[in-house]
């Protein structure tokens, strides 16, 4: 029996502009593949005041985990901006888990948090 | 297909009184609109020993999301006291997500918190 | 329509032993009451060697929520001990919402963590 | 009525592999069995670019909560890698609830994070 859903929401995403300590801050999408198969991730970026950037695509084998930092998030030469509030969205063709964290180093210690995804189907 | 729900709940709400380090402490009610049309919100606190604070208004513009600080919220010339705790509640006129996050720089290194809303409909 | 459900799971709760810096280390059981009755909450107390501690009892007014600091609660002479892992099972005679936080201030900088509790009906 | 599903996922987990401060860097995966019976939990692995370790035994008995440190799994000379991302799955016989918490202490200064864990049937 698949495990998951295939649409999953994010609305506090930021990456910290700033990073001290032996640390960088960073977020993470979080996904687990718990089917036999390669999933195919089409991943979405929302704004406050401008258009989304759409369609960014990862794969993940099946049994599978990805911890997907995104500043490495890129298409058509756009990639995720730092310091800017925005909001994922993660569909895939086979139902996944997705949790985010962020980790926080603004100061030299550390600050962390996650949750799990918004799911629908 | 519209994704979200029109009602959620953030019943931890806290606007820490002090702030240190380079960042202020606050919170925010970060909302996705993933529909095309612009969605009206309309904002209740709950209070441990007072009465609510009821319908303050917000509009998000369609494929937009906004982290919406509570110190920035009012209606009538009353605000989101400082150092008092109480709820939230967002409801509004199309589905939505929304997640609750709170920095708290009382002491000079950061710490984060984040979750999801109680969602329903 | 009422808000929330009448049984509510949280399995990670600890008060720390030790508090640093300008505050003390806590837990909170935060809870929204929507209705416009009062709820009666009987708050059970889950370890992980010795038998539960059942039936504390708490009430909260309608349109009111209370953030409620674990190491208030007692019964027949028995409060939560500090240090020791516990989970927690708030039931309630109206729906509710409930969120739990903590904060650790063993090093003299914060942490915190929070989530939803899990709801049944 | 039992309270609680029978499969739960945490996409993501990770143990720092380094500590600083009075407390060591951990994970817990914290359970609730809220049956009058024992229940039998098998505990799988997931990891980004190896096979996964299935099978893990543990045991809660009833009215019991139990905050599993990962660093104490382990089944045929296996264990949790630290400094390596992966998922887990928590599977049982009987409903429980499954919360998922970290702590780092890679700085001298604690940062904490918590979810429930998602739960299927």
């Amino acid at each position: 029996m698949p495990i998951g859903k295939k649409s999953w929401i994010i609305p506090d995403a930021y990456i910290p502009p700033k990073s001290s300590g032996s640390l960088e801050s960073h977020e993470a999408i979080c996904v687990l593949n718990r089917n036999q198969e390669t999933v195919h991730l089409d991943i979405h970026l929302y704004f406050e005041d401008r258009e989304p950037i759409k369609n960014i695509k990862y794969e993940i084998h099946g049994n599978r985990t990805k911890h997907l930092k995104t500043d490495s998030l890129h298409i058509d030469g756009e990639s995720v901006p730092k310091g800017v509030p925005y909001a994922i969205e993660v569909t895939s063709d086979l139902p996944i888990v997705v949790q985010y964290s962020r980790l926080d180093t603004t100061q030299s210690e550390n600050a962390l948090m996650t949750t799990l995804a918004y799911a629908t189907d």
